[in-house]
């Protein structure tokens, strides 16, 4: 047991987590300000939340301060399935203790589902939410969404060495273009395009018909792809011109950053020339015309209306975001297929969007289709081309493995819902919605439901599928290989 | 033009083709002697099909009769693919000649069904049908099932050359088991094997309650993983007997093929150790133990006939044969999951049934589990091990290949199925039925349903997803590459 305390250096992990809490602790402290702000000094949950976190937080660490800096591999998975785990925790205290959510099941699934910027709800009444919970709620989904372990590497010097382990743990991806060579720099650009985005669709929300409420939940529920809105008919609530806002927000929300920070520095040929970007752009146009041709010919609503809501869908399933403007489960049979598939590609590395990514699907179709060549030249080397160079082999294995993992978590998760008592599209609904970090999925946890009614079993389920659709499923079930923890 | 007839010898494919079907004209024959004795000469569709099979045969074969005997890849898969198309169109005139089948769509639908093992049928009364139609129906289960080409390698001396590239199109497999050096050798030992068990079932089936004709029509369906019964209500119709050796029959038939030959010369030692036996063994009995344990607790019906029901669903679906005691579709929702799932797992590599095979999700979930390995210690070469044999990358790689390609058209026939108008649970349910070529599926078209209200359309996008799922997909797809047509 010593030998095995010495391998992993728990010290460490324990004083970063307890960082992690205190940073947690500052965000909470902003919805503070907000409850004061809205209901002055009517109740004060938020802030005993929040002073928990930070004392749990401090406790942690000055507890855990005698340490080496010497963060390894392992030691950098362990604190990043901890850290979502444990923020989740600490996250739902703000729910839980004043009653807002009496069941603690139900505030860890919300807060879960904020931080892995799923966007699956519990709340029946959103509305009647005090409003300091609303702010907390969506900031979840912002702290998620870019990461709050990237955070700390861009702000922590003591990341600066360990840093890019926790980093890459944390930040979707298959290959990782490295703004900067130094690790924090690059965190810290990535932050600074995600401040940036997010206070532009805040300021073009305002410039509408959203109060600075609204108009700011939004803009960190849209930049995030989480989905949770201040509204219980989501975007419904709103009219054409704040759709169309979150629309294009969506869409920058689900683009690699790597290309908005080219687009910045004015190399708009390069990031029009990315081959993700493209595909990305492709499926959306693609899909889209085919739904709003769908819509406009089983006849309801002007052509406008019928394109917005294609646009808004195919842009929110897509992106994992999860905002709803239609009840796609009531769409043509077709339309609704193709929806549902959506579910499985997901927004695009690099990207605060979740699912399998579209990078991995161009892949391997890709490489389906090399395959096919390969039958007939078994002896030719043909390698997978993307952005005019060859892929290598090993790139092309793993993501294929990652596909099937994926798959076969989605299989397991259906099976466990099903083995609770659900029907079976609920349960592939609920599976592939959780897994895929989207929200909505299909049978009775369609785009204007929510998750209320399920078994609490249910919930822990879904949570987990969401922590591993997070962290793209390695990180986590690496701490379940026994390897891991032998030397 | 001219250029590219030299290249692909068209006239080398043509009279292959000739034989095969004057081949199938002789099997159509069997069918004409079984009419004689029921119907006397009350009808003569039967002899009028066989009489144009084999005439449409000979004169293909005469016109193509100077050529070389060079057997290139290419042919091989043009000749496979082709083949199985062109002799269910010739098994579908029986059917359709004099009217029984009266939509053309619908015959060939049901002769692929037939070819394929997959077992779906148009047919709202079978017990109506006059009885050489319903053994040429169960006739095609058995050409299909070990595969008329696989035939003839075993008895044409024209294909020893250039057969072994037939039978790998043909027989379904990930790597190939040569029984004998000489592929003709190993044809005909397959053969071999194939009918001693069919006899042995045939046996045992008329030893119990069933009439010749039951028996030998359910012992093709069986030994092929067909499903085509003789009555409205499959298996059911029959008593605990009858099921039970059916039970048996499945299962041998959904094993390896080289093992029977194995267990024929006394090596049982060596297939217990076969580790894709053992895990197909182990999956039967995970599963039926868990649906059998479901089924006592939903308290309706004896031990016994849960445990019957429970083994003889899992047996046929997971062989793929389709034959059916019970409505699954009716059970509890997570063992109606387990039975779905089993959809995608298939038969044993080498034997009749169809699917995904055995072998194929052990080497993925065993390659899923190096994987995580692999991202603790990436520098570590660690191969997956089978049998105890390192399975080479390139195998792992091709089978994941196919996995991707396998779930990607599924989805393609589940989307294309949807746009013509069918359910989302019927949908998902004909398209892994008919590409994993096993009849009931889920929705609509489960274990007591069958396919005749779908629009023709869906018939022939069904009928092309069981000969992709019967010939392995490569094999089919390899065509539509322009890579395939160009040198």
């Amino acid at each position: 047991m010593k030998a095995f305390l010495k391998e992993i250096n728990f010290t460490l992990i324990g004083r970063i987590i307890g960082f992690l809490l205190m940073i947690e602790s500052f965000f909470m402290l902003t919805a503070v300000v907000v409850g004061v702000y809205y209901h002055g000094l009517t109740h004060y949950t938020m802030a005993i939340a929040t002073i928990t976190t930070f004392l749990s937080g401090l406790i942690i660490y000055v507890f855990n301060h005698k340490t080496v800096n010497q963060l390894g591999k392992r030691e950098g998975y362990i604190i990043v399935s901890s850290t979502w785990i444990i923020t989740s925790f600490f996250g739902a205290l703000p729910f839980y203790l004043g009653g807002s959510i009496p069941s603690f099941t139900d505030a860890f699934f919300e807060t879960m589902s904020g931080f892995t910027t799923t966007g699956s709800s519990i709340l029946r009444d959103v509305e009647s939410m005090p409003r300091d919970l609303l702010f907390w709620r969506s900031l979840t989904h912002w702290l998620g969404g870019m990461g709050i372990i990237v955070l700390s590497v861009a702000i922590l010097p003591m990341l600066g060495i360990g840093g890019m382990q926790l980093f890459m743990a944390e930040m979707p991806g298959v290959t990782y273009d490295k703004l900067h060579p130094r690790i924090t720099s690059t965190a810290k650009r990535l932050w600074g395009i995600y401040m940036l985005l997010t206070l532009l669709e805040f300021l073009f929300l305002w410039a509408g018909e959203m109060d600075w409420f609204d108009a700011i939940n939004h803009a960190f529920a849209t930049m995030a792809t989480g989905g949770f809105s201040t509204r219980n008919a989501s975007l419904a609530a709103f009219g054409t011109y704040s759709q169309y806002v979150v629309i294009v927000f969506m869409i920058l929300a689900g683009t690699n950053f790597t290309l908005h920070y080219f687009a910045l520095h004015g190399r708009l040929k390069q990031v029009f020339r990315d081959e993700e970007f493209r595909g990305y752009l492709l499926l959306i146009l693609i899909t889209t015309a085919i739904i709003t041709i769908g819509l406009v010919v089983s006849g309801k609503g002007t052509f406008e209306s019928n394109f917005r809501d294609a646009l808004f869908t195919v842009s929110s399933i897509l992106t994992t975001t999860g905002f709803a403007t239609a009840n796609y489960l009531h769409w043509p049979m077709f339309l609704y297929t193709i929806v549902f598939l959506l579910m499985f590609v997901g927004g695009s590395a690099g990207s605060t969007g979740g699912g399998m990514k579209v990078i991995r699907q161009m892949l391997l179709l890709k490489n389906s289709w090399m395959e096919l060549r390969r039958s007939i030249h078994p002896n030719a080397v043909l390698p997978v081309k993307f952005n005019n160079k060859s892929v290598p082999q090993e790139i092309v294995y793993k993501v294929m493995a990652f596909f099937l993992m994926y798959i076969l978590i989605f299989a397991i998760g259906v099976l466990v819902l099903a083995s609770l008592g659900l029907d079976f599209e609920t349960s592939v609904g609920a599976s592939i919605a959780s897994l895929g970090n989207i929200g909505p999925g299909i049978g009775l946890v369609g785009p204007i439901d929510n998750y209320a009614f399920m078994p609490d079993a249910a919930k822990w389920v879904l949570s987990a599928l969401m922590l591993l659709g997070r962290l793209e499923l390695f990180t986590v079930l690496i701490l379940f290989s026994p390897h891991f923890w032998k030397k």
